[in-house]
């Protein structure tokens, strides 16, 4: 996997859209903004309409022939339509911008050297055309996965549909891809559904404990259901082996404390820290320092908003915002992360204006 | 459980804090700030210095006889600390803030009616006297456990420290604590660690591809592992069904992945949604209708602030604000989450400031 891509073809059009969701609406939209001509396809007619009225393109009239063609539909459908799109256009190239890349090849038998499929690392919990964006792949990476016969021009122009839709392109293969995503996106979806399974028959006084830890383990469990059980199906193959491993791994800390194991116990505990910081910082660069300031904000009508002014006015680049949502909570706690050296004089500076701050 | 306390009695001081760590310190500091005569007693002669520096007591005489002692030390040393103190002022109440509530009282055997255990669900990724601060408990809720034969005295004076600390009682008992606990923030911090750890030897080329999801679901796993390691050495008794459970799920959904078990696995998936619903809303209230606009933010100093400025003058409450932090993303999304009937108004407003929004 690399950063670097291939020389950059370009994405000239008109590019057909098959499949007029978040994702191929949002490329729609991009794609016109960059004066692209796009058609576009959607079995759901109302799909299409709001598609097109939103700017996304035009509905495909089927007399065009298209540069490239964008297979935009649910998971369990790219390979067919991918096979049905590179015999339909004889001269185009075809990607797609599903989460599982190996499994859509083994639906193709003619036309594969103009395919190279593809992942935008962006979504949303939202779907359908109206959370569609044309900045929504801004400066995310964007997976491009040749295989073995994918032609150079194909890999090309691919790469170039990424980079006019503002992503950044990073050039990989199916089968890495799908080991990658299992990693970082199948099985921590997956293990946030566990913990929230836990939740879902739990006695209402037990949650009202609840704090920030358990929102975040379990936030991404609420994504749709029918659109993860056809990802998880499809790269199955990928996703089993770390699975397995959570599972000798959960095995292995249940016997820890059970059988009060100490020092076992910590050594888990500690490989779990040290996996908090193998996930690379913004940017992916070397970490900054860091510091957080802690402010208590009345949870009235513009209270928040003000900090916001205040902090504005302070002059400090603000790196990240948390906020603390504890039920029962009148006053709410948020964390601002700015750059280490900065943390005195944003305090210094929001305390003057009246603001509770937490050294 | 019960959200209505007992009836009110007073913290009249002096109160004696054992330990002067993140919560020693924090509660020292509120009841300072409520006129109350607070000493203070910690190993480490520095902590001492910083707590009484800041604030939040004076070293220990040694010759005053306290009405109230807070134990406000590691969780494994809290049952034989509680014992010691009770046993060294006769005429005390003694509380402490411990995570576990069932294990100290197999250390007492004196004394034990002036004893009611307590735990504020509050707390910070930091640690130490210099995290500390007055409103850490602003509003949170502060779990109070009587034993069969506490005082109601005893309750009374507990509760009281609660609320002198600005936090919500809620009494409970120490089994029904222990237990919601494990399943709220014990089994929560067990996954985080589970997964944290399958990151800990991932080629770094996958991490790239790291999103929010990932992010999310292990940030709690960097916490600070010798301080977990007690909490759940103490806890197994409750922490240990939850996690057999949740063993079992993860058979269940390994079989149901490998099997292609569509439907089972829809099940699975479909409860971990219920399970995110389980969660109380902010306030522990019904959730009321809100709308999460997003902006892009150019990454340069000062970006963040101008959209908090500008948020702000729009005169829309924002409730909630998350960042997206993916790496290589030269532009920050920001979600701003608003009353569903402002969305509008904020977006009109950010739009006419030359914000790019997506709709």
């Amino acid at each position: 996997m690399t950063g670097s891509a291939a020389a950059p073809g370009a994405v000239t059009g008109p590019v057909l859209i098959v499949g007029a969701g978040l994702l191929g609406t949002s490329i729609g939209l991009a794609l016109s903004a960059a004066g692209v001509a796009v058609l576009l396809r959607d079995r759901n007619p109302e799909h299409l309409r709001t598609a097109s009225g939103l700017g996304a393109g035009v509905p495909d009239p089927g007399e065009v022939s298209p540069q490239l063609v964008v297979v935009a539909v649910p998971p369990e459908h790219v390979g067919r339509t991918v096979a049905s799109v590179l015999a339909e256009f004889e001269d185009a190239f075809v990607t797609d911008v599903g989460s599982v890349k190996t499994e859509p090849l083994v639906h193709l038998t003619s036309g594969v050297e103009r395919y190279v499929g593809s992942h935008p690392m962006a979504g949303s919990e939202r779907s359908g055309p109206l959370a569609a964006s044309a900045a929504l792949f801004d400066g995310r990476p964007w997976a491009i996965t040749p295989h073995d016969s994918s032609a150079p021009e194909a890999v090309e122009v691919v790469v170039a549909l990424a980079r006019s839709c503002g992503a950044t392109a990073i050039l990989t293969t199916p089968t890495e891809h799908d080991r990658a995503v299992a990693t970082i996106s199948h099985v921590p979806y997956v293990v946030a559904v566990l913990m929230a399974g836990q939740l879902a028959d739990a006695p209402s006084d037990h949650l009202a404990l609840a704090g920030q830890g358990v929102r975040d383990v379990t936030r991404v469990a609420a994504s749709d259901p029918q659109l993860w059980a056809q990802i998880l199906r499809l790269n199955s193959g990928a996703v089993l082996a770390p699975l397995i491993a959570l599972q000798a791994d959960l095995e292995a800390l249940v016997a820890a404390i059970g059988g009060g194991e100490g020092a076992k116990l910590l050594d888990v505990l500690s490989r779990g820290v040290r996996g908090t910081h193998a996930i690379p910082g913004k940017h992916g660069g070397p970490g900054r320092p860091i510091r957080s300031v802690f402010v208590s904000v009345p949870d009235h009508p513009g209270e928040l908003a003000r900090l916001f002014a205040d902090a504005g006015d302070s002059g400090v680049n603000i790196e990240d915002v948390h906020i603390d949502h504890d039920p029962g909570r009148p006053m709410g706690l948020v964390e601002l992360v700015v750059a280490e050296e900065r943390a005195e004089q944003l305090l210094g500076s929001l305390e003057s204006r009246g603001w509770v701050t937490h050294r």
